[in-house]
């Protein structure tokens, strides 16, 4: 690569061991209060939202879910939890920052009491490579992919897969309609991340949702014993 | 924003405005061979790809094209291209770069003979965000957007939609079962630019593909009269 490229990267090395230090401490935080942060990440549209919109009602008497909502722009995501149910939500807006980072979340956790709650959902900006880098000091990484943008994606954006503790794929009612080929993708993700469980599921319809939500639940048992 | 934000901003600009310059030399380059150079960004899975192969069968005979791949990893698109009849093809990998820049295009074009085509496509690694800062020396910039990311993408990443000069609103076969609002993608978009076209398309069963195809062979024609 060139100079320009190898200045990026020297200088992203030093944020990023800035941020990773933020991180914990977040994660500290988080666990500290009994609290499972799980970090959503997706391309725009995959279906974040519309996962934690899902959730909120699949868990209801069973957790309590506060929403973190990362985006360049616009409350539009806030809004919407709050009406669906959300103990309370946030709005990070990043100015054009194309992911969270650590101490973004850090400032958010500032305006939500983490008593009142069991599970925190931070919803990054919707990118399927930048917020790879960038810890936010989350239990769980969970990646989104949508059957509408292909089953070659896991090939493409290889290092969201590889780090991400869950895989959701999502308008899983599509599938047929955008030819998507289910044995391409399983393979593909398998080549990268051998043992993180994948969903399929339809925030439109609802298929899936509750056994995504059964095991979301049995992570939350687990916080304590988490790093 | 945070003082490591601000560093960030710091070195970004002067990064850009070492890439506007090589863009620059790239425009160039593109204008005195006579070659149309289009910038095509969506995000992943939104139908770049679809878009160029639907293109090249559209366009046979009236105009010859290159393009120029970027991704993070693999070759997939690239053979995908060269089999629907590119007239040459090259790939880039970005290495976990996640956007294209200047100074990539230029090496590519090096082992490209722009003699040989009339519009060379660059397709753009799949971002909604970070691509918009990154100029490589083209003529047209184009952002494709598939019904099923929804239709509050443009609030949520404007500055994409701010920048384009023409907009394909992709996967337009699935509008019905996606709960796409048309009425307010088309208000979102020309509350962020007025005037460029919007082209409604199925790269899946060719709807729209010839009005977009004219239009693109009518921007080739213009190519001696641009910057």
């Amino acid at each position: 690569m060139s100079v320009q490229s190898v200045k990026i990267v020297n200088i992203l090395e030093g944020l990023l061991a800035g941020n990773d230090q933020a991180a914990e401490r977040n994660r500290e935080r988080f666990s500290n209060a009994g609290v499972l942060a799980v970090n959503i990440m997706s391309s725009p549209g995959a279906g974040k939202t519309s996962l934690i919109i899902k959730t909120l009602a699949a868990v209801r008497g069973k957790a309590r879910i506060g929403v973190i909502e990362g985006d360049i722009a616009g409350s539009i995501d806030t809004e919407k939890v709050i009406a669906a149910g959300a103990g309370d939500a946030v709005q990070i807006n990043t100015g054009g920052n194309c992911h969270l980072e650590a101490n973004m979340v850090d400032r958010a956790l500032d305006t939500l009491d983490l008593a009142a709650f069991d599970i925190m959902i931070v919803e990054n900006v919707g990118n399927l490579v930048c917020p790879t880098h960038w810890a936010l000091g989350e239990h769980l990484r969970v990646c989104i992919l949508s059957t509408a943008e292909g089953h070659d994606k896991p090939i493409k954006y290889p290092q969201m897969f590889v780090k991400s503790d869950a895989i959701v794929l999502n308008k899983i009612d599509l599938i047929e309609l955008v030819d998507f080929e289910r044995d391409f993708f399983y393979e593909s993700v398998r080549a990268l991340n051998p043992h993180a469980p994948i969903f399929e599921v339809s925030c439109r319809t609802g298929d899936g949702i509750a056994a995504w939500a059964d095991w979301l639940l049995d992570q939350r048992t687990q916080v304590g014993s988490r790093q």
